[in-house]
């Protein structure tokens, strides 16, 4: 026999067209283990997100190993664990769960682990002392906590709902007190731009569904790095704007691959070949 | 990306040792699958067998393809069916639900088709025109209906619970009204035993846990088949008994593997190596 094999679900809604079944499980080949990746979308299974517990009990009972948890579940996930790595249990927001050996669950959330390493792979030696972030959702949010534990002591906090951003900020000053974290409206960008190190881009605005851009193209100035993390399309509006420009471009592969190889290790306790799922999600992602 | 992976559950009590997982999963690797397959202890999880309904449904919705049930719920899973087939409604008892594409839910019992399977295999050309068959509990029952499918005319059922075998007998005369069946004690053996073509052994003695016979080996005469469904260990002190006197014989083996390979073949479309399948069997039970 071969090592048991791995079962892992993906628990949200709208998950069908996710690329997490093929990437996890084409790794998984590439290393030798028999590993099994559903989706599990409660929309067309119509249950609802705030039994997401029940359906933790479930899969654990029905053998799965781990579940990555998605929209709209990462914050309702959270009181059905056993125990939550700190960097989930700061952010209130758990992406991968895992059920161990010894009947435990934890959870882990590699959205936040996933951009500081997509980060520090794609934009080296890039400083981030002072950095917009546009876009104050669940994505927005991973982010932030991100760049402030990659060392950003100035972060600017940007989205359509004040309300949201200043909420975020609040939350995010108060864990990271050794940063200074402020919610700006989008009519500061001009001012705030010129000054920062990099802008992250986390709303929906470019993808393929939300064609353009969140904001102007004339805010650019090359001294500026500019990440997305929009990947359907990689090459976004703002990444094409930003590299006419001239900016250090970080297009949001790299997110999107390093929340799965973190999934991935945490998983099985095996380290992918980061460069072998990165060139394989680019290869989906591309047709 | 290789086909969908297929992912399967038994579920029922008891059911860590069982050589399923080990059997489905390496035929499947040899046929180029991906398949995983689990096995669900109801008793370990503390989840009700009345419960089969629930378990079901969430195997259904996080991404089961199929499920084999075992002990005590073959009876119980029937009425959370959407389609039976006639073998398995006709005995009431179903061993292999497949959930097809189409969102319905099918129930099949390879127990008597894997009998069939098992005895044509084994004791090719042996006569079943008067047999008798110890042990009218669930297995007993699914070989009662395999042999009354392949010819028995004349099926004598003998159990220490006399009633139960009487029970079994009402039933099976009223659906194979072509066929002779009658309930009889341990004490007509050496009556029944002289005029019979073979005798099936369908009770847990002999098993490791139950050693010795069912019925004294004195009743074995060189004319008789017989067959015993016992498997763990293949050699029962029953089959000795019988080669000893000259009697051809079928271990139970031949069940368990075909029961497999029939539901293998219902779960993924593609019909096993049953050669290859019994050797694999046959090498796990001799460890």
């Amino acid at each position: 026999m071969n090592p048991r094999p791995h079962l892992v679900g993906l628990v949200g809604t709208g998950v069908g067209p996710s690329l997490s079944p093929a990437l996890h499980m084409t790794e998984a080949r590439a290393q030798g283990l028999d590993y099994v990746y559903r989706t599990i979308d409660l929309d067309e299974l119509a249950i609802s997100p705030t039994r997401i517990g029940e359906v933790l009990s479930w899969a654990r009972a029905l053998g799965f190993d781990a579940l990555n948890i998605t929209h709209p579940c990462k914050q309702l996930v959270v009181e059905h664990l056993d125990e939550i790595d700190p960097a989930a249990a700061a952010l209130g927001a758990v992406n991968t769960v895992v059920f161990g050996d010894d009947g435990r669950t934890r959870g882990h959330n590699t959205d936040v682990t996933g951009f500081a390493h997509g980060f520090t792979e794609g934009l080296p030696g890039a400083t981030v002392d002072t950095v917009v972030l546009v876009g104050a959702g669940g994505a927005g949010t991973a982010v932030a906590d991100a760049l402030l534990r990659l060392g950003c002591r100035n972060l600017h906090l940007v989205d359509l709902d004040v309300a949201r951003a200043a909420r975020l900020s609040a939350d995010l000053a108060g864990r990271h007190p050794q940063a200074r974290v402020a919610a700006s409206a989008f009519d500061d960008l001009p001012g705030l731009l010129p000054v920062s190190d990099g802008v992250v881009h986390a709303t929906p605005t470019g993808m393929a569904a939300h064609p353009g851009m969140a904001f102007s193209a004339e805010l650019l100035h090359p001294r500026l790095w500019v990440a997305d993390i929009v990947y359907r399309p990689l090459n976004t509006a703002l990444l094409q704007a930003a590299r006419a420009v001239g900016c250090r471009t970080l297009d949001g592969g790299h997110m999107a691959v390093h929340q799965a190889t973190d999934a991935f290790a945490l998983i099985t306790g095996i380290t992918p070949d980061a460069e072998r799922m990165s060139k394989h999600f680019r290869s989906l992602v591309a047709e």
